[in-house]
């Protein structure tokens, strides 16, 4: 195995889609700002940031102590990350001279030795390193270093890059074969050590990715031995467990998990982390056990918007097939974190199911996270919402069924932020003899090979075209992932090259069609396919969803609000032979969207509450939207699977 | 209104029944001699108990320290009613010496005012009464009169009765209008008040019962300005919060409450005393106040097993139609204080409703507490469970798939105990002019106007005989409640009277069936019905119940277990056009029960978690058993609600 592809850079793409660009504009204008002041304490009546603050105190500008969280740093290097990318997006000189200047503060805290975690150098600097498992200095780093590598490939500045250098040198001192044999206990380093790799070349980043990775689970006991070592504890009370060895992915070694365990973020930033090495080196045994994992969240732990990390308790995947859609977690980030792995396993194998699954998230159970006003944050994404019991009663307590505001959640707002504003990056893989494209998106993409423009009416309409401007007179491959809903078979699905038709089944490889030709400028490629919404049903084993079908329309979940369904949806009901109709909404906050009306019924009971008398049945017209957008018309109840009539 | 029937004694009924004698036997042969050793800390491998020797250390019998909780004493007096009602069932002289002992020492431990807990006599004496919110002096007093009612009454002893009478005058010196306006944390105490009226006729102990009732909610702040005032707190970081009125039922006056909330246990102890004090004095107001409580649980919060207190924190009541299967809390105990509760408002009102509850009760979620040997306890009765999922994952970590040991749970054993062995008091009240018969059952009731030998196959059978043999000359009524699933159009309903039909219409009235006569010794009423299997759907605006049925015969619900259907349950559908075929269980730990089998579906589907390929079909017999004596073959997976076909 040898590396299939490689990662393009966020300021190769730029995006012009009719779904997109206004997230990403939303991001950009007003999410961006907002934080930067929040980060800047500006922002009344939100809890107290300081984050900005440690490091001017930590750099000796400023006087005064830590406050906040021990991994307050990493929600600067998360906005850092995310600004770089929005100035590929959109250039923004002042905002680019202010990200300067908090660089410049950044640079001043770092200690001689390369050492950078304000916590630790303000606060409590005897007890460096002490505490792997609870402390996150290596979580903080890995940030800085992906925010690092963001800065320097869409400015070309270096200064912050020096920096995660200089920390990942002093990292690389202390840590690996012969040295202390530590571990992160939140997984993030891995991630950056490998993009720092590559944008250096230098191999010791990626080596110690590769320690951190295979060290981990070696010993299970390691944190429970760090913990008795250092005789003291970061959280008091809240203070982990450091024998729950599956909440930490220590409970064996990465090639022998079998199964996507513990805190889901943690883990899906591991086998993230693992993929893109599995990639990076063609290492088949690594990507092998990537591709175990990958499966086992897939197909036994993932919910049918994307969500992942099933329960609260640790935010953590459940056991196979536990999805309760009214209990469930799936938190925003967790499917954020899918789209790394994902993007990472393309570029490891371009095969269509990490597509189809990169699509899943990117248009369901990610962007459900953040209000279409862009203000408000949904860190729980449940596929059931019941107002007076959501958000209230235990057990549902963490299921709300309105998007607070992004202040009361950090991660997820600056986790979308950085995936939103890199999302042209995630669209396309390049290697010596072709052009992946991986997701349908309306786009300028400039490859090394050609530049490339989609237009679309995509995730609405199925049409998409790929007009080519070559760069090399060299044949080359133009692979286009075609996702797995659409029916090739179809006779509406049509493919042509120049208005030629294209032979799909033939030239059809894991999910991508490839077109390989000596392309000349102005070729197009235009595909078409009829956007049915379809009937989606679950294993049997999925305990939640028995007797119920979701609906879908090209990537789009649906669900079924109360807003226009009225009360106690869970009494509707949609035939078994059934149509839909399709209506683009023309006004309110959901213009634009398409909206699915079902003629189907209402199970009618009398008073009582257990009755031998059977539900009337009563016919009524069901209205759904697409999972993204729900919650955005004030509280009401919610569910994406419904009961057939029966 | 006026008190329309008293109560009967437990020694005026002998059970005689193939379903109920079983179930008191193991009670008295097994339960009570166990528990009794546990008292006595002569258990092996069972958390110490300490109770009886608390009591030898308040006595001055004994050296050393208080163990246990707070409220450790009321062990030993539910344990006292449990034995009171055995010897009546089944005479034991040794047990009774052993028990006589017990109360001697009781006798001595209650000091010169009357005061009598074991904790704070030799824990600490200066914070008696004090912190009646956690501490529960109340709560064991109130069980310590039930006890000395219960023996007073089957043994003609009153050495304890004279002790709780002296306790009782003691709160009434301390407690009341111009005096403390106390009221208990955990309510008890104001049953037992109503019982020692009713056995010493001193109307004091009923005021003071009427006090702690009418007191409640008046000032809902009382446990807040109890806890300021006291300044220390019992339960440490576990301590009430005493904001939470709703959980302690003070959030208004007991006329005022509309609906079931808080601790299920706590309310329906009050809602019981509300009921009898209503009855025994005739209050027309405090009986509505009853009904809209009652009606509130009934109609809008009791699983069809009759669980109530459907959530885990705080083991109270959630809001209406909030009825989760899987999460369900549903305490035994509760379920037992709604046969109390249900006859109380019986002896208020002979009213079919409320009989039909208690019998839901007895034969449904208050003995699926109990292991059919007798030796293994459930608190919490689900009406769904999944091994791997509950008792383990967190919101169903409290749905133990299988019985744990008696000793895990303290509460709900001895519960049991004491309603077993005092069914036959339950079966009957009566009054000047009738006799009420409130369920079928088996037995030799010894009222005041007759003898009466009923002889049913109930529950199994449709068919019971009232033979009577009156002590009167005068005609007196015998009103039978006939249950409302009996359709009493139904041309196999036939209710004769010495062979003769009986005007069914005519003489039944709310649930009652009235047959006013000059008896002659030896008449007998022969009530026989078809007892069909019955399909019960729930309310649209239950949830958890949405496209489900249940079934029930006779007073029984029953469920699906996996080792009898196989894995998987839940893709097993029940047909809408069925039948069921009813098979007496011929062997193992089942025997004597009657069983379902349903011709019915399996839906199977393919290895994917999500598909558009409809699940396919398969025909399967279903095989339902009484829900009361699940999990009695092994862990395995359980529900109640079954998905019809669609």
């Amino acid at each position: 195995m040898s590396k299939t592809a490689n990662e393009i850079r966020v300021s190769q793409v730029e995006i012009r889609d009719g779904f997109w660009s206004e997230i990403q504009d939303r991001i950009i204008d007003v999410v961006i700002p907002f934080q930067e002041k929040v980060l800047n304490d500006e922002v009344e009546g939100v809890p107290k940031s300081h984050a900005i603050e440690n490091f001017r105190i930590a750099a000796g500008l400023s006087e005064g102590e830590f406050y906040g969280m021990v991994f307050q740093d990493s929600d600067v290097a998360k906005w850092l990350e995310g600004v770089a990318y929005s100035l590929a997006v959109k250039p923004d000189p002042e905002l680019e001279a202010r990200a300067d200047g908090i660089i410049d503060i950044i640079e001043k805290a770092q200690q001689p030795d390369g050492y950078l975690d304000t916590y630790f150098i303000i606060k409590e600097p005897e007890h460096r390193w002490q505490n792997l498992q609870e402390c996150h200095e290596l979580y903080c780093a890995g940030h800085m270093m992906e925010a690092a590598v963001a800065y320097y490939e869409t400015t070309g500045k270096d200064k912050l890059l020096g920096v995660v250098q200089r920390m990942a040198d002093h990292i690389i001192s202390r840590f690996g074969e012969g040295k202390e044999r530590g571990i992160p206990g939140h997984q993030e380093v891995e991630i950056g050590l490998m993009k720092l790799y590559r944008v250096t070349g230098r191999t010791e980043y990626k080596e110690m990715a590769r320690f951190f990775l295979e060290e981990r689970g070696k010993n299970p006991d390691y944190f429970y031995e760090e913990k008795k070592k250092r005789g003291w504890q970061h959280w008091g009370q809240y203070t982990l467990d450091p024998l729950d060895t599956a909440y930490a992915q220590v409970h064996a070694p990465v090639y022998e998990q079998k199964k996507a365990v513990g805190h889901a973020v943690r883990a899906v930033y591991m086998y993230t982390a693992m993929a893109d090495l599995a990639g990076e080196d063609g290492d088949k045994r690594l990507y092998d056990a990537c591709l175990t994992l990958w499966d086992n969240i897939v197909n036994q732990r993932m919910y049918i918007t994307g969500g992942i990390g099933s329960t609260v308790e640790g935010e953590a995947f459940s056991t196979d097939y536990d999805l309760p859609n009214d209990m469930a977690y799936a938190e925003t980030c967790a499917s954020i974190a899918m789209v790394f792995f994902a993007r990472r396993m393309l570029e490891a194998e371009p095969d269509g199911r990490f597509a189809d699954i990169m699509e899943r998230e990117l248009y369901n159970s990610t962007i459900s996270g953040i209000q279409l006003n862009g203000k408000q944050y949904f860190y729980v994404n449940p596929l059931e919402v019941n107002p007076g019991i959501s958000g209230k009663i235990f057990g549902y307590r963490h299921d709300l069924p309105e998007r607070p505001g992004w202040y009361e959640c950090a991660c997820c707002p600056t986790n979308l932020v950085r995936m939103v504003t890199a999302l042209g990056s995630y669209a396309w893989s390049e290697n010596d003899t072709a052009v992946y494209s991986h997701l349908f998106m309306g786009q300028k993409a400039d490859l090394k090979k050609a530049e490339i423009i989609v237009k679309t009416d995509y995730p609405w309409e199925g049409r998409v075209s790929y007009e080519v401007f070559p760069k090399t007179e060299m044949p080359f491959t133009l692979a286009v992932h075609i996702p797995s809903y659409v029916q090739i078979q179809d006779e509406c699905t049509v493919i042509t090259v120049n208005g030629g038709p294209v032979s799909i089944e033939k030239q059809m490889k894991k999910g991508y069609l490839y077109i390989n030709r000596t392309w000349q400028a102005g070729d197009r490629v235009e595909i078409c396919f009829d956007m049915k919404v379809r009937k989606v049903f679950a294993n049997g084993k999925v305990r939640d969803d028995a007797g119920c079908v979701a609906l879908m329309r090209g990537p789009f979940v649906y669900c079924f609000e109360g807003v226009d369904n009225g009360e106690d949806i869970q009494t509707l009901r949609i035939p078994r032979e059934w149509k839909a109709e399709i209506c683009r909404c023309e006004d309110g906050v959901l213009k634009g969207n398409v909206l699915l009306k079902i003629p189907g019924y209402r199970m009618c009971t009398g008073d009582e509450l257990y009755s031998e008398e059977r539900p009337r049945k009563e016919e009524a017209v069901l209205t759904a939207v697409p999972y993204y957008a729900w919650a955005n018309r004030g509280e009401n109840q919610m569910r994406v699977w419904m009961l057939e009539e029966n």
